[in-house]
């Protein structure tokens, strides 16, 4: 039987690295870091991590700004917004939000960044550096597990780790992370055969994919690690009933909201694992700490301090 | 037992697909596509290689050009020379031969090459895109691995492959490329545990590490495909007498050079795989011929012919 493993005490640890990072910066300097968001249209999702996204950056004494466009605005605005950013010296750190209203191209959109405010990480020259292996803004997500497995004194050289799912925010970027700590990696998607025995081998695995409950406890090698990176709501009642038989908190939930956020690996997964992060409050406020990380990172790098 | 899968009849077919291309663009556009080698030193082997490009570039009717700069040139004259080739319409393609002098910072220079030019595809907008799975000039080796797999019409979607050496010329971008084909790849290193067993589950075996015949009968699958990336010389004659006693001509080469050339993987994985890529023969052609190819498609680019 493993534990859950929570993300709250690194969070705080960082919060309080950063807020004094922060004040030291702000007395050399003669300002904070500054991040703006950026954001086009009226989701209301997208709304909510923004914020979220504001309110931490506020909180640990960094300055951030919202931009917000109409759903109707078009490219060319958004690519004039960029380049006025892009120019701003009192701004270090610029995210686009997304999804982007459809018809915006996102590449487009992200390339026009400037490579040295791009904090997302998502900028080819970003994404090509962390090919080759060099110091970059790297992607949050992903850049985030990796602080905090090694805040967790996890040895990671030489062992084995499956991660599922490639997308350009989170498996592509966990992979290169993960192999420059001399990880054995192997990246499984939907076109993989045989998921059950290839997860079965591996000392960590990282869930990525979105599907709700995917990874089941005899997906798990006795003693395994696993960080789920999904975020899925499910509202099927006895679906839930029986997946959280053990977690009454939960079922309660259920019934006041009508939907429980769930990762893509049964909760069941903890009694084989060694540890599994919860969701919520696992792999989840790791990305909005690190992309403030980034935003100070670029600060520096401008004024010369490492 | 197995076959060799020799790459000679792929390289006659590509030499003449690229002429007719070639003939048919300077046809419409009044000139042919156009390669500049930057060569600086005098690095015996690649001056070598420099002239098997320049030899076959010729051969299908390409434009190519050798520029030489001594082994004492500094790094701010080759940025000139790289600035003056980016400006200059009449040049398509161009590639810096590495190693250069050690004085001199590799991706620095690589970085000021323009990225549309970049024929060798180690620029990091390049790697970026691939990251991204976008369309890009790739690195010639494993772009030319995966022209050839398909040329075999090897079924690769859901296989399993391994790739051993995570190197920025070859295992890091090969490894992009065939998780674009869908399979379920691991990247094997040199702080892997237990190689023979990730390689025995393999149906493919990329071997690119430069370790002489380390990949040994029992660490393949039974009808496996195996690519060997590795170009070693050795001249330890027992072991060359022991290799290569089925191969009289190996052993007749060795007596007449003093040494031969072998891949990473032992011969006798024929045996067991139902295909090795033998060492000379297999893989090495593959890349200059992709070279020549990525150099059309920048001509064809930049014309907007596809």
């Amino acid at each position: 039987m493993g534990v859950f493993l929570y993300s709250k005490d690194y969070i705080n640890f960082k919060k309080k690295e950063l807020s004094i990072k922060i004040d030291s910066l702000k007395q050399k300097q003669g300002r904070a870091p500054s991040l703006t968001v950026i954001l086009a249209g009226d989701n209301r999702a997208s709304l909510s991590y923004v914020r979220i996204k504001d309110k931490l950056a506020k909180e640990i004494g960094m300055k951030s700004n919202i931009v917000k466009f109409d759903k109707d605005i078009n490219e060319k605005e958004l690519l004039i917004k960029i380049d006025e950013i892009n120019n701003d010296d009192a701004i270090d750190g610029v995210i686009v939000q997304l999804p982007l209203p459809e018809h915006i191209s996102v590449n487009k959109i992200i390339d026009s960044i400037s490579p040295d405010k791009d904090v997302d990480g998502f900028h080819p020259i970003n994404l090509g550096k962390l090919f080759r292996g060099e110091d970059a803004l790297y992607p949050c997500t992903p850049l985030g597990i990796i602080n905090f497995l090694k805040y967790n004194n996890f040895s990671l050289e030489g062992k084995t780790g499956v991660i599922i799912g490639r997308s350009n925010i989170v498996g592509k970027p966990l992979f290169f992370l993960l192999l420059k700590e001399n990880m054995t990696l192997t990246i499984a998607h939907s076109k993989t055969k045989n998921l059950k025995d290839i997860c079965k081998n591996a000392d960590f695995i990282f869930a990525a994919v979105g599907k709700p409950l995917m990874i089941e406890q005899d997906y798990v090698k006795k003693g395994a690690i696993v960080i789920d990176v999904g975020v899925n709501a499910i509202n099927d009642e006895k679906l839930i009933n029986e997946v959280f038989s053990d977690y009454p908190k939960k079922i309660e939930r259920f019934k006041k909201r009508g939907y429980v956020l769930t990762g893509d690996v049964n909760p069941n997964v903890v009694k084989t694992a060694k540890y599994l992060t919860p969701v919520p409050g696992g792999v989840g406020p790791l990305t909005v700490i690190t992309l403030l990380e980034n935003t100070v990172k670029t600060f520096e790098q401008k004024h010369e301090i490492s």
